[in-house]
């Protein structure tokens, strides 16, 4: 059931972006840099699924502030949690966690974050966003790898003293593999797995890591079975080519589930098998990069639960929509031999953990995964219909039976964005030309039809 | 005025830590790498200048959760803006604030967070830690060096598809030069600045950035006058060789004001006024790292108001007492040439902001630099009688019209933190065999005796 107080439709009264917008713009660029701002929203007026900005616009909200609101707008359990004296504890009494953790911490976690750690990781490391995370989740690695090189023995005063001057042996060459087309975050560590856009990376050094190609899958899929396996295969060729060859030992593998800033690509069940098992041949960390894909909208809690792998994922990062961030890993090995090495002075933040566990609790109470792959297959099946109907807007549909995780290539994607906003839809592009849905896991049926109607009133105006 | 609910000293009942500490620890490394954990607190019980843990043993806080906790406990100014409906929708209406800021955005930053900006950065970059704060002050000083280079010509083809690569000229070589034993974070890039010890860098790949000696002054200083000189000199020399001679060019240098994880050195105005002019010739970026020294804890603002700069640095990072994290910035050209070049998700947490925001309150209102300063040189005096008692325990007493931000060396700081613990105090190290102060800005002249005297008892003790 849809919030109450949630409008029955988008209302678009100004000029999209409105006047208001476009002053508070100005004035929040002399501070800073405000030429990414799209909209200045009225938070306090929004509520499940809509935004509404301060022109009075309302819109249906299917891109969720970069896919990262959960559960709604203004959604009440979220507000009980966020007055609870816990929380209000957690924000006046920040501490060092890893030093001196509140008696409350057991609890957040234990009973609180860990029921949504993926089936066999034990244990989390917490961070404050994806990028964090993932950095995290490389140091993890290549100290795993090199203790493993090391076996037994102590370090050695050579590697310490080369450590401080950020030479080799101390501070090795090692690299994290990553994949063509993947966003893994903006940090110098995982900018250098990520592999989108040049302003993404343009000016700024980077680690000499490889890259291996992502499937390039061809749709519809079912029309497309035996190409599609070849180019898995070959992409999985190609990064057994690069352990091999790579001019330093690669100490680990990330990938997304669904690779998502870089145009939606989907690779099947099959490919993440075979790549779990090559990471387990070299004796590498195999990181799933769930900050985008985790928490439910993929109508999985975690999108690799779909691969159905024989054992767990040695390290799942997440972000977004958990409202926290961190990494879950199933090997106990891949805490460092001894402590102080995976350290900060924060370690997360308690408060966006208590956020973090409402939404788990308003996801398992209300089975928003499940629902949410419920209407994402309605949704599916409303935008295959559409599409034939403008196969010249709507090509290469894709996320089906991945809930709500839907996206389809247009011929002017950022045309199509502006179009849907003056129709009250707020939504989301990725890649080159990648329309891309993102909402929240209470999208319901009853969000549909405002959906497609205003995609069919674009298209039909755009055709 | 301490806070009225203030213990009148500290209270000890249980071997420290304690057994309840023990029990806690043990569940807690279930799901965590737990061995960091000192003790365990309770944050309800702990107030302004002391901490109680679950053992019911009450500690006079000199240490402040590695520096970070600027007013103390259950602070009523806090506590306020913790139940404040703009922070309740702020913690559960998370924004990509880049492209959707909420309509209180403009008010949180520009009357807000701005009014701690140094003099002359008018400017904001926000995040969520020292260590992405000062990730992100390197891009920004990349992305203004290369535009120096490129001047008005745009992007090349070429540097867009080598960056992809993470290949020069796209993703160049460039590198910040930092100082021996400084600390500027554990992320991947502000860890390639990091000098402080192994078990921070260890097996973790880092760029080719070079090091520069940091001056080893001489104490009491007054005896050492132009023997310390001739070492800053020597050291601004060395700067300038690495700049001249370095594989790559060199666009930014971070300094720390006093080199805090380092050991609490310190240097001259001069040493930085003269760091400052050799970034202006170089035409590089002057990276001052106030996540440790700043907001007030040193007698100033910011610890680099003791220069008396003849302009502004370009970027000052601060995290720690701020409670939120980023960096202020003076120079328009600290923008990127295009939008989205520096841009995440989040871009901090506006809840954080309105603490930080109270917290400036609270500083501004009660007057807590000020008052700072004055405590901390009785604080220092008194230390120094105490020096000439115990001269084999407290030895380079450091930090004369530095606040509260003093520390002393002493032949074995792990002994000396175990013995002040168990009378009562919790207090931290730095650097090999450094004892740091790093108490609240509310440590006030009563605070002093009962920390004396646990330094006297521990010394006599120990002699």
């Amino acid at each position: 059931m849809a919030p109450v107080s949630e409008p029955a439709a988008p209302s678009i009264r100004t000029a999209v972006p409105g006047p208001a917008t476009h002053s508070i713009k100005e004035e929040l660029d002399t501070v800073l840099d405000a030429r990414t701002v799209q909209m200045v929203i009225d938070y306090d007026k929004s509520s499940g699924n809509y935004i509404t900005d301060v022109d009075g616009n309302t819109y249906l909200d299917v891109y969720a502030q970069i896919a990262s609101i959960p559960v709604g707008y203004n959604n009440p359990t979220l507000l009980e949690a966020a007055r609870s004296p816990e929380i209000v504890s957690a924000l006046v009494n920040r501490p060092a966690v890893g030093n001196f953790p509140s008696h409350q911490w057991l609890a957040l976690l234990r009973e609180g974050l860990m029921r949504a750690a993926p089936l066999g990781c034990t244990q989390v490391f917490p961070a404050q966003s994806g990028s964090e995370a993932n950095d995290l989740a490389f140091k993890a690695a290549f100290m795993a790898y090199r203790r493993q090189q090391r076996a037994s023995n102590p370090w050695t005063e050579y590697e310490q003293v080369t450590a401080m001057k950020n030479q080799a042996p101390g501070s090795p060459d090692l690299a994290i593999l990553s994949f063509r087309n993947s966003f893994h975050g903006r940090s110098f560590g995982s900018l250098s797995t990520t592999r989108s856009k040049p302003v993404h990376k343009l000016d700024i050094p980077a680690f000499k890591w490889p890259q291996a190609t992502f499937p390039q899958l061809r749709y519809p899929s079912e029309d497309h079975v035996q190409e599609n396996a070849q180019e898995e295969q070959r992409c999985l060729q190609e990064v057994e080519n690069i352990i091999h060859s790579w001019h330093c030992p690669v100490a680990g593998i990330i990938v997304e589930p669904i690779q998502s800033e870089g145009g939606d690509n989907h690779a099947s069940p099959a490919f993440f098998q075979r790549l779990q098992a090559i990471a387990k041949t070299h004796r590498i960390s195999l990181i799933v990069d769930e900050v985008q894909t985790g928490f439910g909208a993929t109508g999985k809690f975690w999108a690799h639960e779909y691969w159905e792998l024989s054992s767990p994922p040695d390290i799942v990062t997440f972000s977004k929509k958990a409202q926290t961030a961190g990494y879950f890993f199933s090997d106990e090995k891949l805490r460092p031999d001894k402590a102080y090495r995976q350290f900060n002075t924060w370690m997360g933040d308690a408060a966006r953990i208590i956020i973090c566990n409402a939404v788990i609790d308003e996801i398992l109470d209300k089975k928003l995964v499940e629902k949410t792959a419920q209407v994402g297959a309605s949704l599916y099946d409303s935008l295959v219909i559409l599409g034939s109907k403008y196969p010249d807007r709507m090509q290469n549909l894709r996320g089906k039976n991945r809930g709500t995780y839907i996206a389809f290539d247009t011929p002017d994607s950022g045309v199509l964005l502006k179009k849907m906003r003056e129709l009250g839809i707020n939504i989301g592009s990725c890649g080159a030309q990648t329309i891309r849905l993102r909402p929240m896991l209470i999208f319901e049926e009853s969000h549909i039809p405002p959906l497609l109607a205003a995609f069919e009133t674009s298209f039909s105006q755009l055709a």
